[in-house]
């Protein structure tokens, strides 16, 4: 199959692994064949609250709950399991550092506690590597050797595959391409830089954005607000308002996207002259909500890049939706679980 | 030895290869032994003008007078050879696509041209992949499977190793870091783009914001000028001379130094937060001549890198000066030229 020739990876076997992905708000489950379809699945809602032992019992109940409803259709056990979890996450190590939308994850050692609970290896990576890995594996990166993907949704995340191999860094923590800069200096992101690819374009940038370009000329965001619907004040804008406000016609709406695609291409600028990708693979809620980004973003990268960046470059939307993390954690556990050149089971 | 670690670059071996760095003054050609050290070596000057093939031409004639007299001092004839060149360069082909300081170089399969010419495998790479190389085997890189290398001179340049391996790309034109965004549609750029690294740090581009700057505050422009030396106005500022004032004290000339030094350090927060390096390598004649962007770009991405980017995360200067780009052209040579997993001849 196409991905034998990913250099890391070798050809899938034939064993079920089973993948997390942990979010904020859910945790998706499955068992995964090493064809990438997905055999059998479950989500439970994440207690973001509750702190990584709490979470990790109930990951460990509906794992559990998961491989025996799918023994009893005939499935055998999974040989490995692997998790992708937002945030900074030593992938070598298999160490949670920290992560932005659960408390109490900080140092949490998930790759060793998954493999206690589950009794076979297991391997960690973060939430967008895991997604890049299974849209490389079966999604809309398939058979890419050169491969970048970028999602925008709250935040902006990236995963990168070089030469057939994730790009890791030396403590697993790299491909943080929302975090790159796009405008030096320029406006506070949610990590400790500033003017970061994610303040602009991520959608809690984009609401920023707009409340801010509201404020400063209030007739035109009372009409954005107006148009947007449902929300009373220009206080209240988020990215669904700009979104509805530009599709109503608004043109603060509709100028704030255009901008944003603007800068989007910008950022894949950046990347492609980094990466020199075959592909790049856009997704997300944002990239969903506001399709029109990605032409805009694209002619930014059409009119700008070095011709030869562009030779072979195709910019495709991410194929896999939310099934992307479960099958690529399943997937890192079969390369890294199996602790050996193959991932044959 | 400790690039035996470095995982797509077998351990050295004992033979010679010849490394070629041409550029657009000079061309530097060495014998290099397998350990890193330059046995013999010649310099000749570039014919920029002259075309492909004479250059090529004068590549052969100094490298085999090269060959010929270490003969007679008892080496060995090379058994590959290796070159670096400025421009985009197709690695996986062995094809210069387009060059910045040489007429007519479009589309020169280099390599098969220099195996004809020493009847040895051949292999090119862009400048600073070359010096990338240089510095991870035996300079300021050794030891490193996770580094980049950021050089700025006249213009600004990258490499990139990640997990032991060169970032090469889809076509092998990876690397350009200078070439990354730093403010979106900002200051034009030499490639296509706009607001890129290069036109904020590179030697060209701080005497054109220097020239900005002192149109825009003229007695400040000409006390920049007066202290700069060796020039009679404004639009003759280079970056030597913003350095020359900074020296003698000019306020301007400082405070565009400072801004220097702050504008690369948003770009190494790109870099770091992309490939979580171990180590940042920074060199060029632009680090060299104003030695205090290390420490104001260093403050910069102290500040703004994620704390865990920042764990292990060293900036050295680069170690082996002009030799790093021969060193690593002959090593490169070495690695693809053997055609095998070995270096050894």
């Amino acid at each position: 199959m196409a991905v034998s020739t990913a250099k890391n990876m070798p050809p899938d076997g034939h064993g079920l692994a089973l993948g997390v992905d942990l979010g904020g708000t859910k945790i998706e489950l499955a068992l995964v064949a090493a064809d990438g379809t997905i055999r059998h699945r479950c989500r439970v809602e994440t207690e973001a609250d509750a702190g990584a032992d709490r979470v990790i019992e109930d990951i460990t109940k509906a794992g559990k709950e998961l491989i025996e409803g799918a023994s009893s259709s005939g499935s055998g056990a999974p040989t490995a399991v692997g998790a992708g979890v937002a945030g900074q996450i030593d992938s070598h190590a298999g160490i949670v550092r920290t992560t932005p939308n659960l408390e109490g994850w900080d140092d949490v050692p998930l790759a060793s506690r998954l493999e206690e609970a589950f009794g076979v290896p297991a391997a960690i990576t973060n939430d967008l590597n895991a997604i890049t890995l299974g849209e490389q594996a079966h999604g809309a990166g398939k058979g890419y050797d050169d491969l970048v993907v970028v999602f925008v949704g709250t935040g902006v995340g990236g995963g990168v595959i070089t030469g057939g191999r994730l790009v890791e860094g030396t403590g697993g923590y790299a491909g943080e391409i929302g975090h790159t800069t796009l405008i030096a200096d320029g406006r506070d992101c949610t990590c400790r830089s500033r003017g970061c690819l994610e303040a602009y374009v991520g959608g809690w940038a984009i609401a920023a954005r707009a409340r801010d370009a509201a404020r400063e000329d209030e007739a035109a965001g009372k009409e954005l607000v107006r148009l947007g619907g449902s929300i009373g004040s220009i206080e209240e804008i988020t990215a669904e308002t700009v979104d509805r406000a530009a599709t109503a016609g608004d043109p603060l709406a509709r100028r704030l996207i255009e901008e944003t695609g603007r800068l989007l291409g910008f950022g894949l600028v950046s990347v492609i002259h980094t990466f020199n990708p075959r592909r790049v693979v856009l997704g997300g809620g944002v990239i969903d909500g506001m399709p029109d980004l990605v032409p805009t973003a694209t002619e930014v990268v059409q009119e700008n890049a070095m011709k030869v960046f562009l030779e072979n470059l195709e910019i495709a939307p991410a194929a896999l939706g939310d099934d992307a993390g479960v099958i690529g954690a399943a997937r890192w556990a079969r390369i890294r679980g199996a602790g050996t050149t193959s991932e044959d089971t």
